[in-house]
């Protein structure tokens, strides 16, 4: 099993100091609005979430079942991601189902949820995984992933559009990777992974 | 070189039958005009373009320069995407953008273009593509890429949510291959033919 997982993410409901709301906070509309927050020029970024999304649940790796999929987010949130969920395509529709979740928890309100949300620390998410892990940066070891991977593995992967991990990943990381010498988007590394992954499991015959 | 090519793409501007005026088609949006035009179940789909242009020009294999990307449409035109367009991650500008490509044939209006358009067949793009051809369908053998790669290559995905392709692609392919037994989106496939090019080309050690 891979289990997938967007860290730090950059999806967070407006925060009270701008303005008493329960509104997804969206960088390319709030942008103005955003520039007295911390960190304001990394935040708002539920586009890479839905991107990342698209990837993980519609690839060949989940349809054969063997992908898990989460998105922690910079309050210390983990979203898990049921394997049968099957991501909006409409930006807008998606963020709308975002806000949901995070304000009530789950989504879809009545009936089994599709996904749910726990406050939770990345850490304490790694903790309950036994699997190898894998952090993506670009302070890692160039390697490949072939030669890395293993039955069981765990890859982490940074939610946010530029700058660091704000959770001390070094930490649990049985392997820092670099994929490339640029920076590369997450939905990038998450579509190499994915497939590297499929390609160990032998899954393209 | 792979030239990464999304066929019969449902991008167009409004057709004229629906409502006079120069707005770029979006079935989310305008669901309930297009009940009475032709094909309207798979019309009207910016979303998959966006998102294939997505995971194509941030590509490991677009930044080795080994990628060439074109988006066909049910109208035939073909845009030519520059290998440096980075594309706007926000979906609502990144239709903005896309209109103004489809009314004035190139974007920006002013300097070097990113992207441009022509009004051609996807048969005439082929003819002038020096490269194995290789179709993905449902239809198709199931066969690993790597076997059917060669160095020159153009991959043929077809850009629309259900159906089948418009254009007779069948004529032109040197290989029709199936990657799953399930219908998969457009953006999957590309990722999945991106990565075995990769991997082909040896770009990951």
């Amino acid at each position: 099993m891979m289990h997938l997982i967007l860290a730090d993410s950059e999806l967070e409901l407006m925060p009270e100091e701008i303005k008493k709301g329960r509104i997804l906070l969206d960088s390319s509309l709030h942008h103005s609005l955003m520039k007295g927050l911390k960190d304001w020029k990394r935040r708002g970024r539920p586009d890479i979430v839905h991107i990342f999304l698209l990837i993980a649940q519609e690839s060949i790796l989940n349809k054969e079942g063997l992908l898990r999929t989460y998105v922690h987010t910079r309050n210390n949130e983990i979203i898990y991601v049921n394997p049968e969920m099957r991501i909006i395509k409409n930006y807008n529709r998606f963020k709308g189902l975002m806000q949901q979740l995070l304000i009530h928890g789950k989504v879809p309100l009545k009936g089994g949820s599709l996904m749910k949300m726990k406050k939770e620390r990345l850490d304490e998410l790694l903790n309950k995984i036994k699997a190898k892990k894998i952090v993506f940066s670009r302070k890692g070891k160039r390697k490949a992933l072939q030669d890395v991977f293993e039955e069981n593995v765990a890859c982490i992967i940074g939610g946010f559009p530029s700058g660091n991990f704000i959770s001390s990943v070094e930490k649990y990381a049985d392997e820092i990777i670099r994929l490339h010498e640029e920076m590369l988007p997450a939905w990038i590394v998450a579509m190499e992974a994915i497939v590297a992954y499929e390609n160990f499991m032998k899954l393209h015959l």
